[in-house]
């Protein structure tokens, strides 16, 4: 860790961006080390936080109206990148480090080797909101600042029930908390809230739903006509794949969509027996031991036949 | 809050109960308490919990297969009423109230008006199992026993998002987590894992929503014909209100299913502007400003048109 206050002693101009569309963890570390800058730093004349996108849940955090979704040439003193795994994730803002005096690299994913002149990475962090908030004096903390760097970590932790959440995770959230906030109206409107349409698209993956392999694998399948038919678009299906791994019994989701004739993106989770990065793999996608995901041709069945086969195997090979 | 050693002084008996249709902080704080016991005072002849049943799903934490689900005659020297606001809540275990040397009553309950010889009821505590684990030494907690605290912790607290949670909630979760347990499994398995049954009749409440007032209310109504076919009871449907009421723009969540001809169960939810306990009230039930619930009669049609006239006209109220 760096000291924050020696970091950025004698600068004037002070830059932050997250990476590229956005999540709670992105808006909320920018969002929470921008504010506790302008709040604490009267020197400094320019605090600026380029993201490419606000999405319009994150509106509630005061603040949000101030971050710039567009890239004017600047330079800065000091550049934060926040959540970036690498330089691409900055997309346009990326120009900026060329020019910064400086550039401090504060994020969490394992796949960050390492950019910049100053670096905090810690890949067993829940978030990078909690690594902003190890860098700031807790007793100059705004309700404000602290609202965004709350919302950040709980998005990133699923509030609070992944794997990635520690000791210091919750104690850092129950210091946040305490400024006084509605925390629990946060949650809701950044967090748990959905869509009318994202519940009825929910609602037909449930209702169309399947057990295979004696209730250890569930598939669920959307036409385009049925996406067209309610308007949804690929985000408004975030979240169904976990809902039907955590049905009873199951060991491996998956989840497809159809996106043009004949092709369907298809994801996958399991509880770990499985391994559905080989699965994907094999399809030429990839990603991790419990979730993965892979775009395959043909026909509904095809796919399936083709999935269900590859978990089959290894389902099998486990129960020996 | 008492000194524990103090309280069980002496005592060669001790019996723990909870309440009647145990839920996750009445198995988690006996279980907790009752384990800690155990392992810590081996001068204990007994230490016997009983509680009326232990819901399957609970049934993943160690020593809940020594819960004793009857009620044998039996003086105990010591006596721990856990999670019940009232001795009624405790069923058949009152009975060891009436002979006990000692009774020690630990709640959280805000209706609790206090019972026993020894009384620890902190209304804001978020669960008993807070409350429990605050009398017990961190140093000589098991993992079994954290586990079943933090189990008890995490479900009142709809894991760490309803505003009961506090700045100590989270600090004391955080160091049951350490004591390292699979709580992200625990949490799957216990609170959020849906039967398949349960994620089909969602499916189907969901799909069946309505909006109503521009959008300020969401109605679905489930038959009885269909809970048959599905081969659903009422616990299955616990949980399918609250999704309604997280639907963007939504004041009002109302959720009927048919319990006879011509009869409803109703539930109402509410973001906290429409008082849904007046609505209920009004129809002959109750409950709070934003959980509600009534049993009415008459068609489908009926029931909504009346509910709705009351919530149109407090939504009314409230724009003026
Ligand atoms: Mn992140
Ligand atoms: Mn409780």
């Amino acid at each position: 860790m760096f000291d924050l206050d020696q970091e950025i002693k004698g600068a004037k101009r002070i830059g932050i961006a997250g990476h590229i569309r956005p999540d709670g963890d992105c808006v909320g570390s920018c969002l929470g080390l921008g504010l506790y800058l302008r709040e604490n730093y009267p020197e400094l004349e320019a605090v600026d936080i380029h993201l490419e996108s606000v999405p319009e849940k994150f509106r509630v955090l005061e603040g949000t109206e101030t971050i710039c979704t567009s890239y004017p040439e600047k330079t800065y003193d000091v550049f934060f990148s926040l959540d970036c795994g690498d330089i691409g994730r900055l997309g346009n803002a990326a120009e900026y480090l060329k020019t910064a005096g400086k550039v401090i690299c504060v994020d969490h994913h394992i796949s960050n080797h390492g950019f910049g002149d100053v670096q905090f990475i810690e890949p067993a962090a829940s978030s990078t909101s909690e690594l902003i908030y190890l860098l700031l004096d807790d007793a100059e903390l705004s309700v404000s600042a602290a609202k965004a760097l709350y919302m950040g970590i709980a998005h990133d932790t699923g509030v609070f029930q992944y794997s990635c959440t520690g000791r210091r995770t919750m104690e850092i959230a129950g210091k946040l908390m305490e400024k006084g906030f509605d925390f629990n109206e946060l949650l809701d409107q950044t967090f748990f809230q959905k869509t009318y349409l994202q519940n009825q698209i929910l609602g037909r993956a449930l209702l169309e739903s399947m057990l295979l392999m004696d209730g250890k694998c569930i598939i669920s399948a959307l036409r385009k006509k049925d996406l067209d038919f309610y308007g949804v678009t690929s985000e408004d299906l975030d979240g169904i794949v976990s809902q039907l791994r955590n049905t009873t019994g199951v060991e491996v989701a998956i989840f497809l969509y159809e996106t043009a004739i004949q092709e369907f993106k298809v994801s996958l989770r399991s509880n770990g027996r499985v391994d559905v990065s080989r699965v994907a793999s094999y399809f030429g996608g990839g990603g991790h031991v419990r979730a993965a995901g892979c775009t395959m041709q043909g026909s509904v069945y095809d796919v399936l036949n083709n999935l269900t086969l590859h978990i089959e195997k290894q389902l099998k090979g486990a129960d020996l």
